[in-house]
């Protein structure tokens, strides 16, 4: 019983009891019913203190600031007191471990790469992805529903919701089971239509190549919705591709074309009468385990490529060969959208394009907006609490 | 005259005329009046081809991609005429270049060097910084004085504005000078104030260590503003460090832990009954010239370290060092603000704390809200046309 630990909002199974506990000089070996062996360095336990002096319970956040504590403090002695690891420290201060915590925590080396691979890994999909289709009605009702919906856009990056109401606003009531509408200089809710004077090509009739939407921005936009109101023109269906999985076969098949997109940082750029967004940055990013984490994309946005004279042709090379993979019919999935049914993708990876509509054959009229990536993995773990 | 060229909302003064031209089997090699040789590969030229087929007036955004070009197009001919820099394509299309623009656009390592130099450098500042002040009535008329305080955020990161009126809400009118308001789980603008049923330390009485806000999200808010509405409690004064100047005092004073803290990433966390966000990320971020961008801390938000068994003395100690930093008089600004004043500072940079206030002596109310840095550079480029 951990009962003077400050309450989280986060459970942590016992998957193993604690077995034994060895006190040396720097650190606690833990040894665990399942033979795992787990060192706890001194300081990271006093600085892990869970009890109401160093958490303030209201908050569930640190009161204790590390620096306070002498850098060489070390345990007087540990026991094990119903499953739970007690530390009593030279000075005074005890604290107290519940051992599903502990094991949650562990960082020997095989406690961290069990986490590493636990993680969500992107579903790569092609030409022949199956499209995930989810009910309006059952996600604005039912949580798990709402939860699938998201794990599916985690994880494929590509969604459609059927039976939307028609009504311009109403891509609000379906984003807000999310989160709040991140809003930018096109506004909380934007209108995709073609208008005379277009302050971006996305609001012509043009043929829009493959893109990601606001590449000018330090933080691209992670979730994109693009709702259907009125679809009476010809033309203008919707085309996607996993930027994901582009990225792993130019991996594959040009491996210095994808160090290339990878390095060299290139200019976005955004302007009109009222706003001036620039941002220079790689169009493939990897996160810090080299897996690709974002593509940035729009060849209308983008600015003169600047690199060194020995790499322009490399670069060039690179991204034509990279926009040339984007037009292959492998990657490509094709689909007109039609009044009530809406979009919504991962816009750091599912590029998505239009092909050209005629205004003269009827109306078109869609919504959009963006939520962040923060905002859905957060309410991922608030479902699935 | 460049006529046909699709207007631009920026202009490329002629810093110096085209002298000669000439033609290689990849390349055009320029020659400027004033000396200097910048090649231009036949690919980046007709990429950067300025005319109404390739750009749509409208937008100003290119409609020509440039793998719609075969890969090994060359010029036919090239000349200059009336100053500008024109090119026949083989195949029939032809570019006309205005040289101010061709210029600002040069590749060769020289022109590279110098647009890099003239970019715009953090001042960093310590214990002895002249606090820039603004008057509310002179920036909410007066462009110049707007674009100034705008220069003051970028370059040095802390600011504060006096004569604001002291009704809730009127902090909003400010930042819309810059741009919309960032929302975030805590609203569009927040209210600091002790509360019994805080979902944050900051909405605490509590002393709180220096840090910067939303260190839990991918991208933290750029620009924070605190606008004091009343403040009769005993305590409260606000602290501010440069975090850039702590982390270039830390290179120099102790690179092994600059270095940890550049390249350990760490978890923040914040959690309440409806959200759940965590980042994972390093206390110092480099940019890609290896100059210090961001400083992400919040002692109170951070999650167990999770390093190697190895690491995780190194991580300690550098983190205990950079805390200790914060701590020093020689780089702490101190100072209580009154109503109708407000902080705003740069919130990735400029880490920020309270000393603890008691509220049974008084009331204490401030408000605040976030505006990111892509809205702060963009309002300075469109002051700056």
């Amino acid at each position: 019983m951990n009962t003077a630990a400050v309450a989280d909002f986060r459970t942590y199974p016992l998957i193993s009891a604690l077995a034994s506990v060895e006190l040396l000089p720097d650190q606690l070996r833990v040894q665990w019913a399942d033979g795992r062996a787990s060192p706890f360095h001194h300081q990271w336990l006093r600085d892990n203190c869970p009890c109401p002096l160093c958490v303030y319970n209201v908050t569930r956040e640190q009161v204790l600031e590390i620096v306070d504590v002498d850098e060489d403090l070390t345990a007087l002695s540990v026991h094990i007191d119903q499953g739970c690891l007690c530390v009593e420290w030279h000075g005074g201060h005890s604290s107290r471990f519940d051992p599903g915590w502990l094991r949650a925590h562990a960082y020997d080396d095989e406690s961290r790469a069990e986490r590493r691979d636990a993680k969500a890994k992107p579903k790569l999909w092609d030409s022949r992805f199956e499209l995930p289709v989810f009910d309006y009605a059952a996600l604005m009702e039912d949580p798990n529903t709402l939860l699938q919906w998201l794990l599916a856009l985690r994880d494929s990056g590509l969604t459609q919701v059927s039976g939307v109401p028609t009504e311009p606003g109403s891509l609000a009531l379906i984003a807000k089971r999310i989160s709040f509408i991140r809003e930018s200089n096109f506004g909380v809710l934007f209108n995709v239509q073609s208008k005379a004077d277009a302050d971006s090509n996305a609001y012509t009739a043009f043929n829009l190549p493959l893109h990601s939407d606001l590449p000018t921005r330090e933080l691209q936009p992670g979730l994109q919705f693009l709702h259907c109101l009125v679809n009476d023109a010809d033309g203008g269906e919707s085309i996607f591709v996993d930027g994901f999985a582009i990225a792993h076969a130019l991996r594959d098949e040009n491996p210095e074309a994808f160090r290339v997109l990878c390095e060299i940082p290139v200019e976005f750029r955004n302007k009109d009468r009222h706003s001036d967004y620039r941002r220079l940055a790689p169009i493939i990013a990897l996160d810090a385990l080299g897996e690709v984490a974002e593509i940035r994309m729009a060849n209308f946005l983008r600015g003169p490529f600047e690199a060194s004279v020995e790499q322009m042709p490399l670069l060039y090379h690179a991204y034509r060969r990279f926009i040339a993979m984007t037009r292959e019919d492998r990657f490509r999935l094709v689909k007109r959208l039609n009044p009530g049914e809406l979009w919504c993708f991962d816009n750091r990876r599912t590029l998505h394009a239009r092909h050209a509509f005629d205004p003269a054959s009827g109306a078109r009229h869609f919504q959009g907006c963006y939520i962040d990536r923060d905002e859905l993995l957060s309410r991922i773990l608030v479902l699935q609490r």
